[in-house]
């Protein structure tokens, strides 16, 4: 093919869309965008396949930029290549409410499949990404028909190297075999503190290739760009392995500064600038300046880019004639809708059903949907037998090579990852063909609350089944005992922290969960038998909030969650008895959903008039914004059994009406008693 | 040296007395104790220096059991080296109240040096305990003098070689070339989910000489005990590297299961056990014992360590009669007592200083105060120019082999590794010789979680430095702006969160955190100015709230943190002139500290009879607990220079007032407002 001139013009129009856009804003990073301005090109104009005009192909080639920092790098890539992204964009980087932002936000750009910046996430991703292709190759595929065979291109930093999350990830896409994945390092031996000397050292593509993963080497990343493409070529032709190109750069080529770390998060001064547009032959005295034969270039791969998808259509219609069902399933997924009428297969419960732990409910929903939701593909950080996530007969996703599973399998084997699980359930949801959920105690979610945040953040919906939920896993103790992490994920934006109290209730949590296509869900779990409760309806449950025992001209109102909304029942039984005190018992296994409801059927639920009590055996933290006193445990737990650790805390009938005693009492003077649903302004959304 | 019977006899004693404990709590894992009995025997009976009857002794070798599940094993070894640590309390194994947790905890436990058991963590707190160790030698040793030269093990497991954790700090381990610390690697096979074919075929040896980490591999370590004490051996002797031993081993060794899943945490079934006991020579009809001769063994092994550190101990004199100064520093900085006088270095300001950053405050203390507090070890994840960690002319934590610092140095670069910082914080305290702190973004403290919640469990002094603590870091954006974070730690128990306001704030944060010997701190530092407030003092900030602005018959009380109460302050002059509402300002830079303190001083903070509300850009989520209404951000965040991002989400004087005014009118007809100070009753505590 060769590289001409054009080419060169281009790398250059790239690198100094980063430097004026970086100047105008007086902030951000020019330096990563400089050095891997060639690579980009390369990549962008002759390898990767995309439809500009329609940023939903399904088969196009997936690029996640996991250094997000480098940013303008994919903005400048993104305008060139004729996504909606313009030049008015690019001036307004890093401003208030542009659609181009200090690090790439999916749901806001045209032509951003995840959101990144936190480092290790994109990398992460990207795996998630490979995964969802392989899977779904496995399921749609079929001979003469390779509908799905894309690639998943990751450019990432020394940064993403040194994070734990991305070690994960490689790991466990060296053992997934994962062919279509090519991460692309940017070596450039620069980060915040300087040299990576200072800190890392180690040989990453030794490391690489102890976790199974082809390695390629480029050593002249700043010219080379013949190199670059026979190594990225090479890396497509190894099909059971993923690949890693260690690519030697020069950060901030071209600047004063390059090969320093002045140039990686500092705008260049303006004499840099005007030495660094002349060098490259640009005016120094004009600004974002994309020379027409650049955009000519773009717009012919662009060209190609539809032209490709347009067979691809063609193959997917002829696929559609021969497998009817299997098109349509396809189609269906990408819609983000479920199958008509899978709800039905959501189990409902009466009172007099058995006690079960919720995490044993979660698996019964699991068993009971997974063939009439095909898109749902679960796994667990290595507590499959503990978390109780996987159904009789799932078949592994493995690489069908080493015989313990195939593409199509639906169970992923994540191994004690939680982090990259978090990360890989993002890029399995941004693929489209896949909704995730995957396993861990509850208490491990928070290994991965940079994955999570991200989950919010760019609105994706991957489920947490998060079992082990409280003290009432006992014997493991304080070390496991999640105390901080409901007040952790509440506080979340966009974050649906379930924790249901029955059977009914773990209906709901899946019910809503699945169906909110932009939220992520973290579904509380027990260990321990819950009974089934009195009101708890699937109708009720969706609310996020409801009466579990309603009582006239009650004295107290309990609130509760999950296993103590059980407690709480018994509770009142213990308060009239004793005590001669009416309570009203209100399950709210969702703040968020609660939330969202109208402030009319909030106070039906907290009423005014009512003292208020919250009785959750962890951190009280949240509940004031409910109830007028909390009970909970703003300490870390005890080993034991675990009937021994609720006694010791007093989370039983006769230490919640001590509490409800002492509430109405303290609250029996206050005249009209104002339920904390009420509140003087709205916050903002 | 050679190995007997008796050998044999203790290594089956230590795999049945774990097999009775769990087996009598119907809880725990059998598993690796007996898989991994040949290798403990051996290392606390023919390698670790320790004296029993002193844990505290510095230069003891310090054992890390990074796969806290296994426990049972460390109880029994600590059992029979004569710990504080009897018969009854192995009896009592994982009930409640006992010093055997489910998992091992520092602070309860005597023996244990750290609380592990959530994976990878162990491993990375041993990184920490030998940089320590190896910075302590740097410090105080002399020639004739090596006062410090203990080693770390630590044993692991697959669960923790795949957490992300471990793969930073072993990366980190091999560029510091930490030659005292050697890792065993149980190689096992098995995790939770099964043969770890399944999720987990990276080659590991491999993996480990790519971090630059020396390699022996025991193919037997279920009977080849000379092997294993060659291959320590071995270890010991590299001096510039850290060592790994991958150490096959069968789990549950001797079990009718053994070398599968169903021994890793369950306990055996009674038959098993009879077989077991018989086929180890033991009466299948007793439980909990322990041959004398296995006592008298370790009884010999612990009377040699009492020995060495009587040796030591004279060592330590002599050297304090040639260094007098080193010494008395040495034993002070055991006690975890300051120097006396140290706060006097602590910067003070007045209302008419300049503006300045939180984060270039943090930086003006640390400046100042390095000199008189030479335990103060700090460091920063990649963010040294952007946090401010470290003074001027401060020396490296280095090798001396790579030419950027010596083993004295007391500034560590930590990498992009923020969950593997939080870790070795951990470790280094653990020490006694060092008093950690480490800066990141507070955003990114969150992928740190997992480490800081096991410094507040086991109550460790490590200080992050959290700049960036907000929307008011601007252009970056919502990916790097913190929203849930301080809701998270604030609702971890006994972890002080702070959000200093300006200069004095800065310094009353450091000063408690300092001086707080057994809690962790985050100190959430502004990229922007802030100016110097009214009222406050180190006086009034060490209380962790105060009013900045007080006035007499106010008709609100405006409560703030960090850079939110100078905005404060301007609203309340606002209210003054656009309202005529008369509005205090009170400042609570930390909640933990301000819970402290007595009720009277509480209400006489946030009184009753007035409305109050809090301001603060991110979640609400515990302001409830201390204000009528509150002002926050449960959204994300946005993109721009910050005073757009501040206006964007109105934190401006009109939009406060706004609110203010809504909540006076809010209020207005409830006679006799209670401060949220007043409660119904304690918490359990």
């Amino acid at each position: 093919m060769g590289y001409s001139d054009v080419d060169k013009l281009a790398i250059n129009t790239i690198r100094l869309l980063a430097v004026d856009a970086t100047f105008k804003s007086n902030s951000g990073h020019p330096g990563a965008p400089m050095g891997m301005a060639p690579v980009a090109h390369v990549l962008f104009n002759k390898i990767l396949n995309y439809n500009p005009k329609n940023s939903a192909w399904l088969n196009r080639d997936r690029f996640v930029l996991s250094n997000g920092h480098a940013c303008m790098l994919q903005y400048a890539l993104l305008h060139l290549a004729g996504y909606k992204l313009s030049m008015d964009d690019l001036k307004a980087f890093r401003s208030i409410d542009s659609i181009t932002p200090g690090h790439p936000e999916a749901h806001d750009t045209d032509g951003i499949e995840v959101t990144t910046g936190p480092l290790g996430q994109g990398f992460s991703n990207a795996v998630g990404l490979a995964i969802a292709q392989h899977h779904a190759a496995g399921e749609f595929n079929k001979p003469g028909f390779e509908l799905i065979n894309n690639y998943t291109y990751t450019f990432l930093g020394d940064g993403c190297m040194q994070e734990g999350v991305a070690s994960e990830a490689a790991s466990l896409a060296g053992h997934l075999q994962l062919g279509n994945l090519i991460a692309i390092y940017d070596d450039n031996h620069i980060s915040i503190d300087g040299d990576i000397n200072c800190a890392f050292t180690e040989d990453v593509a030794l490391r690489f290739k102890s976790y199974g993963w082809h390695v390629e080497v480029v050593e002249d990343g700043d010219h080379d760009l013949q190199g670059i493409e026979d190594a990225i070529k090479k890396c497509q032709a190894v099909k059971d392995k993923p690949s890693m190109i260690k690519l030697r750069t020069t950060i901030g080529f071209g600047s004063l500064l390059q090969g320093t770390g002045g140039v990686h998060g500092a705008p260049l001064k303006t004499d840099d600038i005007k030495q660094v547009k002349s060098k490259f032959g640009f005016d120094p005295e004009q600004s974002f300046v994309v020379p027409q034969e650049v955009y000519d270039l773009y717009n012919k791969h662009g060209a190609e880019g539809a032209a490709k998808e347009q067979e691809w259509n063609q193959l997917l219609e002829k696929y559609g004639q021969q497998f009817k069902s299997e098109a349509a399933d396809l189609k269906r997924r990408l819609t983000g809708d479920l199958p008509e009428g899978w709800e039905k297969n959501l189990p409902v419960y009466s009172p007099s059903d058995d006690a079960v732990a919720s995490r044993k409910l979660s698996e019964i929903v699991l068993t009971k949907i997974h063939q009439a939701i095909p898109e749902l593909v679960g796994g667990s950080a290595d507590l499959t037998g503990s978390n109780l996530t996987r159904w009789k007969d799932a078949v592994d996703f493995q690489p069908p090579a080493n015989g313990l599973g195939d593409w199509s399998g639906r169970y992923i084997r994540y191994g004690v990852r939680e982090h990259a699980m978090g990360a890989i359930m993002n890029g399995l949801a941004a693929y489209g063909t896949v909704i995730p959920y995957g396993g861990t105690f509850l208490n491990f979610v928070s290994y991965a609350a940079g994955a999570v945040r991200l989950s919010s953040l760019s609105q994706i919906r991957a489920i947490w089944v998060a079992t082990h939920d409280s003290i009432g896993l006992g014997e493991d103790g304080p070390t496991h005992q999640p105390i901080e992490t409901l007040a952790h994920f509440r506080a979340l934006p966009n974050c649906m922290v379930w924790r249901p109290a029955d059977g009914n209730e773990v209906s709901a949590a899946y019910y809503v969960a699945l169906t909110s296509k932009h939220t992520p869900s973290i579904i509380a779990l027990s260990r321990q038998n819950l009974p089934q409760l009195e009101n708890s309806t699937l109708a009720n449950a969706i609310k996020g909030g409801y009466a579990v025992h309603e009582a006239e001209k009650a004295d107290i109102t309990l609130v509760s969650t999950g296993s103590e909304v059980g407690i709480c029942v018994d509770a009142a039984k213990y308060l009239k008895e004793k005590h001669n005190l009416t309570a009203r018992v209100v399950s709210i296994p969702c703040f968020e959903v609660f939330d969202a409801q109208s402030k009319e059927y909030r106070l039906s639920i907290l009423p005014d008039g009512i003292p208020s009590l919250s009785v959750e055996v962890m951190s009280t933290m949240g509940w004031e914004r409910y109830t007028h006193e909390q009970f909970g445990l703003n300490r870390f737990g005890a080993s034991g059994a675990y009937k021994d650790v609720y006694k010791k805390f007093e989370f039983t009938p006769e230490g919640i009406s001590k509490r409800a005693v002492a509430t109405v009492d303290f609250w029996k003077d206050v005249p009209n008693i104002r339920s904390p649903i009420n509140r003087a302004f709205q916050q903002l959304i």
